[in-house]
C-alpha cells in the first residue's frame, strides 16, 4: 500500500462528477474507493476520523485484504471495492492462453468471495463482473492472443467503476425518494454508517438524510457510536460533521433513553443483506434499535440499493452472520479494556424481522410491506428500466 | 492519595469477616472500601482490571473526589465512601467549640451531598450520619472539651463501619432471596457492575448471581459492557473471572440479538435509586434492556438494598438524572474516537418504569407489583426488625 497526502492523486479512469469543482470545495464529495491510474484507490477507514489518509492499492491482494480488515467496509461500498480489485487483479495478472485467463479470474473471484459472508452486494458485485468477464470473452472471438485479453481487461474495468458510479447514482435516487419521511425539525437516529464511506459516495439512509438537509428541512441527527469497531462515532459523526448536518453522539445504549424523551422521531439505517420477505441484516445493534422503535411507536427504515436485496434468500434465518476476532470487543485501536483471558462474543450483525420496518428505501423507488411483493416488483421494474 | 501494594495494610477498625483466611485465598473477597487505620482504603477502580491497585486516603476532601471522579463506584459504595469520608473529616478536622464542630460537620456533609446526584444511597448516609452526629452530641452533655469530641468522633466512625459492614450482610441476603429466580443453566444478562465493586462488598445483582453459583447452579453471566465507562467489561468481568463464574462479555447493542437467541433467560441488574412506585434509576442504557426484555418475555430482576428506595420520591420522573462529560463518549479509556467538536450527550442513568420490572430483590425479601404496597411494606418490616 502506497498512502497518498489528502488531496488525492486523480485517477484517469474514475467518471466523477464535478470532479475539479468539487475538489476545490471544502465540503468536497467524499471519495470512498475508486479507480485510479491502474490501481485501487480508497480512504483508510481505519485511520478516521483521527487521520484522513488515502492509499493507492497496485495488488489486487491488498484489496482483499483491505475488505478483510475493514480499510473499506459497507456493503455497497465492499461491492464495489470487489469489482474493481477483480478488474485490478485481471489487469496485472498474465496470461498467455484463455485457460489462464479464465482460471486466474475465477481464483480471484474467489478470493473476493471469501473476504466477507454477510454483505450480499460483494456476491452481487462478483457475479456482475463474472457476466461481463463471459459476455466479453464471447464478444470478440476473433481478436486473437494479448489484443483479445487487453479488450476483456478493458471491459472488466469499465464495468468496475460502471458499477460504482451506478451505485452513486442509485444512492443519489434512494435519497430523493427517502427524503419525504424526514420532517423539518426531526431528531433522526442512524446506527453503524450507512453514509459515503459505506457507499461509493453520498451513502444509503445518509444520503436519505443528505437529501432530507439539501431541501432544506433542519434535522438533528442522533448517531450510536456502534461499538465494537465505532463506524458511528469514527465515520458518521465524521461525515456529519463535514457536511455541516447538525449532529449528536451517542453511545448505544443512551438511544432508547432518547426515544422516550421524545427526541427521536425518525430512524433510519443501511442494510448487508435483505431477504426476500425484507427480513434485513445490518450492523449489529440494529435489530435492537428497531424492537425498541417500536415499542416507542418510532418509524424505522431502512435505504439500501437492489443489490443488497437477495431474492434467493427467502427469509433473515438464512442470511449468514459473520463472527469476528473478540479482540475487538475486549479491546479498542489496541488498547485493552478487559481483563486478560475474558471470554467475548463477537457477531458483526443481526437480522431485522420485516414486521419492524416501516419501508424499504431504494433506487427504483419505496417498498412497503408485504416486502414479497414490492422488493420483487421493484427490482422486476429496475431490470425492465435497464433493458 | 498514597498508592498501596496489591496486598493492602489492615485497618485496624474494618470489621471484615474472616479477614486473614480470606487474604490467604486465591479468590478472596474484594474489599471496595473500608476503614483502614485511620484513613479510608479503596481498590481503584479506574485503574481496573488492567492494574489491581488500592489507595489510602488521609484526607476527607480526597474522598469527595473519589466519589465525583468514578475511582469509586455503585450507589451502595457511594454511600458507604461517603459514610467513611464523613468519619474521617470530623476525625481530622480541629474543632475548639461545639459550634466549630457542627459548623465543620454540616460543611464536610455539603460537599459529600454534592458530589454526584442520582444515587440516593449516598444521601440516606449523609442522613444516617447526620443522625449519629445529633444523638452523639446529645448522649455525652456533661463529658466537655476535646474528650466529648473524642468520643463523638469515635462514634461517627463506628457508625461508618456500620453502614459498610450493614451493607456486606444486606447483599448476601438479598443473594439468598433473589437466587431463587435464576435456574440451573440460565444465561442471566447484567449490565454495568451491581457486584462487590459498586458495594462494600458482594453486591446487589452479582451478590445474587453469586449466590446462585455458590448453591451449584450453572449460570452463564453475559456481560454488557456498559459503555461510556465500561463497567462491565473492566470491573463485571473482572469480578466474575476472580470469582470462577463463566462470564461472556458484550458490546451493549448485542443484548438484543442474544435475546432473540434464546442466550438471555434471565436479567438482573442494580439500581441508583427507586422511586416509592418501584421506578427505579440505574445506569443508562438499563431501560433500553428492560424493554427489550419485555419484548422477548425475559424477566428482568433489580436487587437493592432497601437504602436504594427513596420512597420520598413518588415516581422515576423526580429522580434527577446526571449528565456527565461528553469526553467520557467521544473518548474510550482515554483514547479520542470521535472526530474533534462532535456533540456528544451523555446522560449517566435512565428510569426503568415499574411496569418492566418483574420483581425487586432486597435485603428484607422481594418486592413485587404492586410496588407503592410492597416496597412501603419491606421498608416497614426492616424498620421494625432494627429497631
Amino acid at each position: 500500500m502506497r498512502a497518498l497526502p489528502a488531496v488525492m492523486q486523480r485517477g484517469r479512469a474514475v467518471k466523477f462528477p464535478n470532479d475539479d469543482e468539487l475538489a476545490m470545495k471544502d465540503k468536497c464529495m467524499i471519495r470512498t474507493v475508486f479507480w485510479q491510474d491502474g490501481a485501487v484507490g480508497m480512504i483508510d477507514q481505519k485511520a478516521l476520523p483521527l487521520e484522513e489518509r488515502y492509499l493507492t492499492l497496485d495488488r489486487w491482494e491488498d484489496v482483499a485484504e483491505a475488505i478483510r480488515d475493514l480499510t473499506v467496509r459497507g456493503a455497497p461500498a465492499i461491492g464495489v471495492a470487489a469489482a474493481l480489485g477483480i478488474a485490478l487483479g485481471i489487469r496485472n495478472t498474465p496470461a498467455a492462453t484463455e485457460e489462464e485467463l479464465r482460471a486466474s479470474f475465477e481464483g480471484i473471484c474467489k478470493t473476493f468471495a471469501k473476504t466477507r459472508p454477510t454483505a450480499v452486494n460483494l456476491f452481487w458485485a462478483i457475479e456482475r463482473m463474472k457476466r461481463r468477464f463471459h459476455a466479453a470473452l464471447a464478444e470478440d472471438p476473433d481478436v486473437s492472443g494479448p489484443d483479445r485479453f487487453a479488450v476483456i481487461r478493458e471491459a472488466l474495468i469499465r464495468e468496475a467503476v460502471a458499477i460504482h458510479d451506478e451505485d452513486i447514482a442509485a444512492n443519489r435516487a434512494m435519497g430523493l425518494h427517502g427524503r419525504v419521511f424526514l420532517e423539518d425539525g426531526d431528531g433522526v437516529l442512524t446506527h453503524c454508517n450507512a453514509g459515503a464511506l459505506a457507499t461509493a459516495g453520498y451513502g444509503t439512509a445518509l444520503g436519505v438524510i443528505r437529501a432530507a438537509h439539501e431541501e432544506g428541512k433542519r434535522l438533528t441527527v442522533y448517531v450510536d457510536e456502534t461499538r465494537p469497531v465505532l463506524q458511528g462515532a469514527r465515520l458518521t459523526a465524521w461525515e456529519l460533521m463535514k457536511e455541516g448536518i447538525p449532529a449528536v453522539l451517542i453511545t448505544d445504549n443512551m438511544a432508547a433513553f432518547l426515544m422516550k424523551q421524545g427526541k427521536i422521531r425518525k430512524i433510519i439505517t443501511g442494510a448487508d443483506r435483505i431477504a426476500a420477505n425484507g427480513d434485513a441484516a445490518n450492523k449489529i445493534g440494529t435489530y435492537g434499535v428497531a424492537v425498541l422503535a417500536a415499542a416507542h411507536g418510532i418509524p424505522f427504515y431502512i435505504a439500501a440499493p437492489l443489490s443488497t436485496v437477495d431474492l434467493s434468500t427467502p427469509a433473515g434465518d438464512a442470511i449468514p452472520i459473520e463472527e469476528r476476532d473478540p479482540s475487538e470487543v475486549t479491546s479498542l485501536a489496541g488498547k485493552r479494556i478487559a481483563p486478560e483471558g475474558i471470554a467475548a462474543y463477537n457477531p458483526a450483525f443481526d437480522v431485522t424481522p420485516a414486521r419492524l420496518i416501516a419501508a424499504i428505501v431504494t433506487e427504483a423507488g419505496i417498498a412497503r410491506p408485504p416486502y414479497e411483493k414490492s422488493l420483487a416488483a421493484l427490482g422486476a421494474s429496475k431490470a425492465e428500466m435497464s433493458r
